[in-house]
């Protein structure tokens, strides 16, 4: 198999040294991953900043995996593998798996998320992608529970096939894990995102905080209630965002 | 009707500047807008840099509208004008407009478009939202065949309502409008997206370029569809990106 992996926290955070490690025993593994952390990225990308892009050396535990790194986004990540470093040759790229991420990106982070961005263009140009991430906010977040998960499930739902347009969000508990649970987006939204802070200069800025407030909580089919109860969410998702349900 | 408008192009655009003048008779406005071009952000949020915040004069030609500037993308200009400008009394916010977006976001574009981002958080936060775009890269848009169309689709989509997570992606053609159609989302994706640079110190860097693909010419239902057609494209969409079709 031929590997693609990348993040938005950036190459060397945990979350991506966990995955690419987990993925070698799988295929041929090539990293393209941003120089630094990109959180909340969503799928934006470089549309006028030039985009520098390096091979750099692989770590000896890592061996067999090709690592680059750039100053771009996590989505100009997948789009200068599949034009540059394989570029007529793209359609050998079987898989993109991204992450860990180190926080959710269950409901309406999805969104934002830059891990998910990634996913969303793989997705566009035809190829399987998968995005990890576990609900924990700590720089170092303790892995140890799902790590056993990510192997089997990246099997799983590749050999099941993903319709064009398709991809999937999983989502880790922070801690024991009871089972694997097929979800949908649980409807959600942000609250009480903006905190004053005042600048040197005596004028008030903002900085970004908040809480995510789930809008169903009875609903037992959503990934915020997957999470919440200690279940691994997997929502299958499409870049499709036409509404096709009934208006008016 | 109180009604919020943003854009991704920034203030002073051709396109805001119109748009604001436009539904100015329909209400109060509110404009909070970058105060410059956020073009390709998506939902991009300011994760990491302060968020400067503040309240400019009115050009006389549109006098009543209170317009404010910000350093943060277009999603943060919702969050700003939810919880710093309205706050406990967003509820009040009746509509978000977005645009006129300088380009098509219609197809695949839609996942990358800050224009779109900002409806997509208002959608989050419940509030029914309208995003505008004209298919034309001109650096000075020709808007008049579209600008008569702006204020009737805004009262019939908002007489009409809009589900919660729902808002809607307009687009139009760039010449002559033959009439407005309901689409869906085209499949489609873009190619050859990375033109190689050389920069000074003589290393390669990359500038996003290419052209999108329509996976799906026959389709006569799609936005691309539409616009080829000389169509008014009207997409419903949603937030929920979850798939609900069957894989394997």
């Amino acid at each position: 198999m031929e590997i693609l992996i990348t993040n938005d926290d950036g190459w060397g955070s945990k979350g991506i040294l966990l995955l690419t490690r987990l993925l070698l025993p799988l295929g041929h593994v090539t990293v393209v991953a941003p120089d630094g952390a990109r959180s909340g990225m969503s799928n934006a990308i470089s549309a006028v900043d030039d985009i520098t892009f390096k091979k750099i050396p692989t770590p000896p535990d890592l061996q067999g995996a090709d690592i680059y790194i750039t100053s771009g986004t996590p989505s100009d990540c997948i789009k200068l593998a599949v034009n540059v470093l394989f570029g007529e040759d793209s359609s050998r790229i079987d898989l993109v798996v991204s992450g860990i991420n180190h926080g959710s990106n269950a409901a309406i982070n999805i969104i934002y998320s830059g891990t998910m961005g990634a996913c969303f263009v793989a997705a566009e140009q035809g190829i399987p992608a998968i995005g990890f991430s576990i609900y924990d906010m700590d720089a170092n977040p303790d892995f140890s529970y799902m790590e056993s998960y990510i192997v089997p499930l990246v099997k799983e739902l590749y050999v099941k096939g993903m319709p064009r347009t398709v991809c999937y969000n999983v989502n880790a508990p922070k801690g024991p894990i009871r089972d694997i649970r097929y979800t949908r987006q649980c409807v959600s939204h942000w609250e009480k995102e903006m905190r004053p802070i005042r600048l040197d200069n005596g004028e008030t800025a903002y900085r970004m905080t908040g809480y995510l407030v789930n809008d169903e909580p009875e609903a037992q089919d959503t990934d915020e209630w997957a999470l919440a109860h200690g279940y691994l969410s997997v929502q299958p998702c499409s870049v499709d965002m036409t509404y096709y349900g009934t208006i008016g």
